[in-house]
């Protein structure tokens, strides 16, 4: 490895390049190699716990090869997996994977699908009968298959299909104007398979498709959607004269106390590695793992609507190019993300993450009321933050550091609202009418962050707090007393949801005290109680994602255990990730965890969400707790307005003449 | 009414100066008149209404009088209430309140009380006992007394003791070296009651005052902190180069399509009046309304801790004068809060109130993946804050308006923990050492806020939506369909949290259909589920706190029904809040309601949280539900970097030099 790349490092374009001609070069030109997927692999942990330990401590650095996966088809239908040395060149296993499993989608081929169906005659034929009037034209988005079928082991693609109207924009929303019909396919061969019919009303009844009535759009862009008088906020600048706080060398990030490792991740969006607070190391790696979004209407092909957003798609390769001034302000840096397209080649998708600095608020504020002194401090948080764009839907990835050695993931899920057709008068319990014809279905976002720990050092332990009455005793007459009862996971599995006992997660080292409270040190992980995956257990909605049935799941760390779902989601039949892990009921107590923490919501459509969504926002917070002595952030200096610079208002009674008329 | 004064403007100099006098000339001068607490009250709605439609529609305003509330004490144990019509100059209604009625803390008497407890001789001869060395005194915190004696009828005050090191700094944490003796006197006559003594171990055993063994103190103040190097966080600054978004006539506040007026108050800290955003009516008033302090320590004395921080002491007679640059940054308007002196003075309590916008982030994006064009606005908020001192603690409110036309109520708590003497080498169930001999008892912070909607009108209906799986049956043959079920609340009362059922509560109005969405316009009131009070229910915690039991109540419009607890808490011995207004079961369906909404966290205190306590943050939010057509912030112009003027930062790859060495 050279000595400038760092085993955390993203993948590199010259690794791209070795590992495609080594897999082009294994291959017949007859195979018609077609890569869909190719990312660098975590090193096995011990070798990293090595080359990390060496590494702060100044010693020689190990050598530790670069690995990459490679998923390609060949042939069109034959979906392979390959591991690749790029460091020496050669490629460590190559295997077609069993019939039945399915890559994840490559952003280029679905726009070449999408094409290719507008052109396909069945399709056509199709949109023949909408005799669409003059000017509209059809638009579709290839959607994931998903599953309700074990026979089903072809790759397939669902087409959503919906009218363009007649204002020639490019950008005009299509999603308002949903179609009744759904061609499907095959991914790679592109044969035509059958068109579903779509539900309009109540129930699940189709009708053949007919002309098309004409209503109107609902738009978003601001060059449609008729606000003719704009909102005149005045600008609210963000700026830092003597540059940020933080410092970068290679991908490795220094601010205000922390110190961590951040990696681009075509499946993730980022992983940030190795972090640190104040010399105490915090984490090995956190990384969003996986998302589903399974859909509650009921009806054929509806039933079908879950998508993995990660493992189906991917939220790097589907990552938003961030603009300065627009997905966040101030001073920031860019990091780009690499990926291969069909042919193998390097491909860069540009500023993909930001890197920067925000104020948070007050941190702390003690005033003591016999002087008035007052003594404050400001939040400021180090923001990672990664957007992609999921055909409808954007989510925003925050990871924020903060100055108080607490960490927030915060997501923020907006973009447009899947659509489905909905016939005039018609209601439904399961969506809400976002427009005329146009109709939203209640689903979930279930996102899994992935969070290995090193609390004070790698064997760490899982238990919850529960806050509990005190039964009236000689001690508690009176009936006020609470206490906190601790329950230890001794074994890999899951913990329920309990708000009304407070229960409270954490992640503990059973081998550090902490001196000042005479108990062990930890994090805890706050999230607040929420309803679940809501199909039925034995659904496939279910037994594709095990990991949407529970909050929190803890399993004992596994090199490549990453992704909560599994490898492979597209068309998965059952879960092949955290689900199955837990199943041997490793031993967890004081041993290398990893926790999966289940941010799920569920979305019932407002009008308000259509058609763009107003940022619905949900956290985890990762907070120190018994993990320092005292507030760590007693070294802050204080907020002074010498340093803040803030300015009074020139508003009201500051500017109005005063009320008091004159008596002349 | 002078025409320069609205009807929801904050209390007047000249008010408070002619009611002290009518009160004044009311009481011989024997009496002693001691003022404790006044304020104006609202006007009764149903003349409000009439005031306010006038103003909206350029009508002649009726004229409506000023009604002052005034607490006093005469012969130091009679507490007095009387209605002042300041308008006109008479004194309405002025009784002498039920002996066992107590009135809230003025806080020149807790400065007063606090240096009269040093200097009895009770106390002064158990100091005497600690045999202090050179340089350590005592400082002593006045503290509610609370209840836990029906027959207790006497104004007490319970005075919680500690060392002051021997630093000389006039900032030492004295929290973190608390006493064992407690002395108990009367409020307003000063008369010794009895000295509590403290436990210090396991069980509720006391021991007599003996000396003081040293142990160093832990301080937050950076003079004495021992924090050498400081963190240097580089400026980051918020600039609003062309003023801010918002205007100000007298105390009305308009913004981003939103109008409201802002009134400071002695006991709420602040009150917001008549919401509209983009035309439309959506409340009538917001406010905190009470929050109760119960701690989880069930050793005498502790078993009384419960403090009402509204009630008992005051939000805006506590409030805290706010900084540039210290409490938020940007351009800032301030507004003061009037209060009362024992003597019925005016007394100015400068900029309790801070005024200003933020930015919050995406408010919405959307990517076409086909043109890589991109949507983007982002999110600002207007900040209505205030920041409240209760001794130790820090409180800040902040009503935040968005311009999406949705508004976030957050709380940060922060400050210093109440602490307690523990003995060496012992441990609590029920708290946290947080330093040497120094104990946080587990407590709980439940705050009520009262909203008093008005939904496109003033009837409105609350109701909440349960998530619940459909049955398999031959439309959902997968066991994936979901649908939502509405219940709505007929009478007054209370409603159960459910977060695994998504519940979510909602404020509509019947009478008005979103032609969108074909149902009812609405509110949502958004609310993680939480542990309410802890207390047993018989509990004199909960008989004074009913608020405290559920999540959200619902009661019908009744003037001066403005705080949950009700109107007196120091030492009641039940409640007369809404625990009470339930009770008679109102119709609130299509009525004019009142929403009270309980915001509880049970805080179990870190290491971390001392010697002073970074935030804790709890929010509710209030999101317009199918109340608009569509997504209201179309009008919001596109992020750009011509106006954001963000800027690259300038580190890592960007300065350093190439890793890659030269040949030569």
């Amino acid at each position: 490895m050279s000595p400038s790349i760092h085993p955390f490092d993203g993948i590199y374009d010259h690794e791209i390049k070795i590992a495609s001609k080594l897999i082009k070069d294994a291959h017949a030109a007859s195979d018609n190699v077609h890569f869909i997927q190719m990312d660098r692999l975590d090193p096995p942990k011990k070798d990293m716990i090595k080359y990390l330990e060496a590494e702060r401590y100044g010693a020689p650095l190990p050598s530790i090869p670069r690995v990459l996966y490679v998923y390609y088809y060949t042939n069109t239908l034959e979906f392979n997996k390959a591991l690749v040395n790029v460091t020496v060149g050669h490629i460590i296993t190559k295997a077609r994977l069993p019939h039945g499993v399915v890559g994840p989608f490559l952003p280029e081929d679905v726009q070449e699908w999408e094409d290719y169906c507008l052109t396909h005659p069945a399709v056509k034929a199709e949109i023949e009968k909408l005799k669409l009037p003059k000017g509209y034209t059809v638009r579709n988005d290839p959607w994931i298959y998903a599953t309700d079928d074990p026979n089903e082991k072809r790759p397939l693609v669902q087409f959503f299909m919906y009218v363009l109207a007649n204002n020639g924009h490019s950008e005009s929303n299509h999603y308002s104007l949903p179609l009744k019909f759904s061609p499907v396919f095959e991914q790679h061969t592109k044969k035509f398979v059958r068109i579903d019919f779509l539900p309009g009303g109540f129930d699940e009844t189709t009708t053949p498709t007919g002309p098309w009535h004409v209503v109107p759009g609902v738009e978003y862009h601001p060059d449609l959607n008729g606000e003719t008088v704009l909102r005149n906020p005045k600008p609210l600048l963000v700026q830092q004269p003597e540059g940020p706080s933080f410092d970068m060398s290679g991908n490795k990030i220094t601010w205000q106390g922390w110190e961590f490792r951040v990696a681009p991740s075509v499946r993730e969006g980022f992983a940030v590695y190795d972090g640190w607070f104040k010399g105490r190391q915090v984490f090995y790696r956190i990384s969003l793992s996986e998302m589903t979004v399974p859909y509650g209407d009921p009806r054929a092909p509806y039933h079908r609507k879950q998508a993995f957003d990660l493992g189906d798609c991917g939220f790097g390769v589907n990552g938003n190019k961030l603009g300065l001034g627009c997905d966040c302000l101030g001073v920031i840096k860019y990091l780009d993300t690499r990926t291969t397209n069909g042919t193998g080649e390097p491909k860069v998708l540009p500023s993909t993450i930001c890197l920067h600095e925000q104020d948070a608020g007050i941190l702390y504020k003690h005033v003591n009321y016999r002087t008035e002194n007052a003594v404050v401090a400001r939040k400021r948080e180090f923001v990672v933050q990664t957007i992609a764009t999921v055909a409808n839907y954007e989510y925003a990835v925050n990871l924020k550091f903060v100055n108080d050695g607490s960490i927030d993931i915060e997501v923020r899920a907006t973009g447009i609202l899947s659509t489905m057709p909905i016939d005039e008068n018609v209601t439904v319990p399961w969506g809400t009418i976002v427009g005329p014809n146009v109709m939203a279905a209640y689903h979930q976002h279930i996102l899994s962050f992935r969070i290995d720990p090193a609390v004070d050092g790698h064997k760490n332990t899982v238990c919850y707090d529960d806050v509990v009455k005190m039964p009236r005793s000689k001690l508690n007459p009176y009936g006020v007393g609470f206490v906190t009862e601790r329950t230890y996971l001794d074994k890999a599995g899951s913990v329920e949801q309990s708000p009304f006992t407070n229960r409270s997660y954490k992640i503990i080292n059973e081998n550090v005290v902490n001196p000042t409270t005479k108990g062990n040190v930890g994090y805890k992980v706050v999230m607040p109680a929420r309803q679940m995956i809501l199909a039925d257990e034995d659904s496939f909605n279910v037994k594709r994602a095990k990991f949407a049935t529970k909050q929190l799941w803890v399993t004992k760390y596994q090199d490549n255990q990453l992704f909560a779902a599994g490898e492979f989601t597209n068309q998965s039949q059952t879960d092949t990730g955290v689900g199955e892990w837990v199943k041997g009921e490793d031993p967890v107590r004081n041993e290398d965890v990893v926790v999966w923490a289940t941010l799920g919501f569920t979305h019932i459509p407002r009008a308000e969400d259509f058609p763009v969504m107003p940022v619905e926002i949900h956290n985890i917070h990762l907070v120190p707790f018994n993990f320092f002595e005292r507030n760590p952030a007693l070294d802050i200096p204080q907020a002074t307005n010498s340093f803040n610079k803030s300015v009074l208002a020139q508003v009201g009674d500051d500017v109005a003449p005063s009320c008091c008329k004159s008596t002349l």
